[in-house]
């Protein structure tokens, strides 16, 4: 778009629309209309926006324990007496955090990596918060007897498993995964092959 | 989601997805992303969108003629000399003068009405800026000869095509339509019955 020949590329509303396209999932389209709606709506509705943008960006930090995103020294996760201390189930990011979290089926506590290993993308071992998990278990408080690696059952995620396997085994822990099969409520027929073949592998007898 | 429950609710988190919620097509899932992405990227981005947002709301405002948003008391296409004086293509809104300038087929002025005839939804004219079209046309100045009615063609664009004809045409103006009809590249295979019916209404000879 040739703005400037049009005499839309009026500084402040440019700016807008480049700052909501740099979000991840922002096309220019989408840019554009939620500009006209930030404009539309005015200074108090973009203010809300601004405050916590700012706020949040500078009061949320890293719990000093399990590297869940909190505006306190410790998350309320870590700080909760009703969670079972002895497992700790290790996740990429704080989102499948609360996924897991929204099931109800885990009472223990969480360990978030930040990420898995990617060689490729220079991610190694060193890039995740893996010492923080030794440094956390190695704590003489520490009850943690199972690691439960729930990192998504991707190439990456299956690699991070093996390398957390090998490295915490050999220390005493027991080291589970999650299972992986047809998803509840899924049908063969749309279901890739990988997910199948993993489905048989990790049949059980019927009880 | 129970985020009390899960103590995910830490204030600052929660509050910049809620501000993301609000904004149009940006669903729970895509708030959650925005604001992790956000929480990721540190103060800086978010200061950027922060800065970005107050900045607009503060001093855009209306184009003191055809009501384009500007940051200037004219807009940069009221002041190009090089524009036509003689006609006015009246608008539903700026995205959509955006995007007629885009295909560069109007060198004229524009009028941005934002919005259309709307009854069921307390849309009159008084909430259009039809009285600000009226007050330019009356201007010792005004060299407007023709109003070209670029509503879109759904039924409100038509009402308001319809009223602008009505209350303009005996005021003198040369007042004309944007034609209906298949869109370049479209299929009648695909098509809705309004946009070939139109089509066939609309036909011409071949020359």
């Amino acid at each position: 778009m040739d703005d400037e020949k049009t005499g839309l590329a009026l500084d402040p509303i440019a700016r807008l629309i480049q700052a909501f396209h740099k979000l991840p999932g922002i096309g220019e389209k989408s840019a554009v209309r939620l500009a006209f709606h930030i404009l539309r709506e005015g200074p108090s509705f973009a203010g809300e926006l601004a405050d916590a943008l700012v706020d949040a960006t500078e009061r949320v930090h890293f719990c000093g324990s399990c590297m869940n995103l909190t505006d306190r020294p410790l998350c309320a996760l870590c700080t909760d007496p009703r969670r079972e201390q002895t497992s700790v189930c290790v996740v990429e990011n704080v989102q499948n955090l609360r996924a897991i979290e929204r099931s109800q089926e885990f009472r223990g506590l969480y360990h978030v990596l930040h990420g898995v290993l990617a060689p490729l993308d220079g991610v190694g071992p060193e890039q995740l918060k893996i010492k923080e998990l030794l440094g956390r278990l190695q704590n003489a408080s520490s009850e943690v007897r199972e690691i439960i690696v729930a990192t998504n059952p991707s190439v990456e995620g299956e690699a991070t498993a093996l390398y957390l396997v090998r490295l915490l085994r050999p220390m005493g822990y027991r080291v589970t995964r999650i299972a992986s099969g047809m998803p509840i409520g899924g049908d063969f027929e749309y279901a890739d092959p990988a997910t199948i073949s993993q489905a048989f592998a990790g049949r059980r007898e019927l009880v």
